[in-house]
């Protein structure tokens, strides 16, 4: 009798969502608010796996520092099943942890690797790519990734770019990943999708335990050792010493780097859901409506002769814009965040300065 | 023996303040902040007459139901002093009060009317231009208007050109005043400038109950006759009761058009004293100093490629402005205003309309 293959997830929610600060903090980042939809961005995460895999079988890795605040945000997931790590040391390694999860309960398990602060739409038809692709890496020796099928030339996206197709099921289509590409600028982000072969590259993956541990034996060995010995402290139900012990010694490494840019069984899932990463406060115009001067007011906002803002206003307090352009307007408890739009990505920098001033600590 | 005239001043203290909204609200308006300086501005207005007119002898006319607030903002005054109008009937009603309130005590006084919500420097060359004011009001028919040197071709105020010189005494210079002019533009600001004539419209005056009721008469009979049965209500201690039986009668007309347009006995003093009235959130400029961009940063700010705004951020609520330019950006309990600093007028439209929303009335 064949063997019953269970199926996993595990949610990468290491984000510190510096690009949503004032609203997101270190102790309060963005994948726990619910910034966009009405419950924090990882319990909408979870709860879009239901029917597909139980939550018992969802593990999540954060900071070793938002396990409580993570376990308080998404309820419905074992306590135990939220993993913290004691320091960032990237994807891969976050990667190799999550596979050890899954490995001490099934050393032949399916998982899929997917992020706590994404934004879905078309639920029914990201399971359906979720259970196809499962389906696939259940089958073949693969290293499934899920593409997005680009509805507009984004320039916030990194693009994989699709070969031939792979298999010939019904359902979600299924082709060989040829390339990973940076985000591109916008004359180059047109001719990706005039070709019709280049697809957003979402973050997801799905694979199974030994043809993730076949890969990283073949590109990044040190990460196969990391997944190898954490599976070994993950059967004792010691991860958490595990990670102490082995992540100081390891170097910062992205599972793009480390596997995705270099294996030739990479399978891209055609991925036709509604999908954005949420990246900065500009993204909100995305998910909420906009008045008919082109301002996105979100909470309480009132405007007079302005155009082509976001304001998000929230907890009853009101923000009140005169005149004005092009602006992100942000009120959090204790802090007012005054952006022009197109230097969002600034934010970071205003952080830094906050941070070496010493003295707002208890608000970033 | 010649009998001893008193001195006595009267602070009209009536503004709504909208322009300084949202830190401004109707409980709260501008005279009882401490927008500049470290007491509320009505308390500057009273301390700035120490040594020249005892706290005893200063009326504050203000709306009823500000009467406690401004108790509070200014201890130094006899609560009793501190009179509430129940309805605003503008400034000529409150000047014809404020006479009641000063002729019952003695029917020859020589008072000045006061501003509540103006700023200062040079307060000794001011209580010289005050003191030799009410010299002049008490030996001479006249009425005295404050005028102030400019220092710059404002738009922002009324001016008072200014004719023969009146008297010959040390100290003060007065001037007969040919005429009031309105706000001009800045071509007219310029040219008035030039000819050395013209002196911004303080809204200051110096005058004797006997000669404020002979112009009154001569002008402007209602408010002769509202000053005169004031008066009777204010030697019985009921000039609440007064105001409650006239006030509703009256229509609305300012000091301005019920006498200075009209009257032919004005003597103008040469103010060299600082003055602003400042008369909205671009006012702070002058008030606080700039960064190296050209930020003018009260209370907790920081800023990031800003240039050019006024950030007011009090009670420890942090407000960071990244790559903005020209706006006024203000945090108060409860509210956040940005407003292009060009648009500071439409403030006023912006109150207007929460008003009308009926949702913000406590921020009002």
């Amino acid at each position: 009798m064949e063997k019953m293959i269970e199926r996993y997830a595990v949610i990468m929610a290491g984000g510190k969502g510096e690009r949503f600060w004032p609203v997101s903090t270190s102790k309060h980042p963005k994948q726990l608010l619910a910034l966009v939809g009405d419950t924090p961005l990882i319990a909408q995460a979870v709860d879009r796996l239901v029917g597909l895999i139980p939550p018992e079988n969802v593990f999540v890795v954060t900071n070793a520092c938002l396990i409580e605040a993570t376990q308080a945000a998404a309820p419905m997931l074992p306590p135990e099943n939220v993993v913290g790590e004691p320091i960032g040391r990237d994807t891969a390694a976050a990667v190799a942890c999550g596979a050890a999860l899954v490995a001490a309960r099934d050393p032949d398990g399916v998982f899929a690797i997917l992020t706590a602060d994404q934004v879905m739409g078309d639920i029914d038809v990201f399971k359906d790519t979720l259970s196809d692709g499962m389906d696939l890496a259940e089958a073949n020796e693969v290293l499934v990734t899920i593409g997005i099928q680009p509805t507009f030339p984004s320039t916030g996206f990194g693009y994989i770019e699709s070969g031939d197709a792979f298999g010939g099921s019904e359902g979600t289509q299924f082709k060989r990943a040829v390339r990973f590409v940076e985000k591109p600028d916008a004359e180059m982000a047109q001719s990706y999708l005039d070709t019709g072969r280049f697809f957003w590259n979402s973050g997801m993956f799905i694979w199974s335990v030994p043809t993730l541990g076949k890969a990283f034996a073949a590109h990044c060995p040190e990460m196969k050792k990391l997944m190898d010995e954490l599976t070994v402290f993950a059967e004792r139900g010691e991860i958490f010493q595990g990670l102490e012990e082995m992540y100081p010694t390891l170097g910062k490494i992205s599972i793009d780097y480390a596997l995705m840019e270099k294996a030739d069984n990479i399978v891209m899932a055609c991925g036709t859901f509604a999908w954005d990463d949420v990246g900065s406060w500009s993204a909100m115009e995305s998910h909420f409506p906009q008045d008919e001067a082109g301002n996105t007011l979100i909470g309480s906002c009132e405007q007079v002769d302005s155009k082509n803002n976001i304001v998000y206003s929230k907890d009853g307090h009101l923000t009140a814009v005169i005149g004005a352009e092009n602006l992100v307007v942000v009120q959090a408890d204790g802090v007012t965040l005054v952006c022009q739009k197109d230097k969002a990505q600034d934010i970071k920098k205003m952080v830094s300065k906050l941070l070496s001033s010493g003295s707002y600590q208890n608000l970033l």
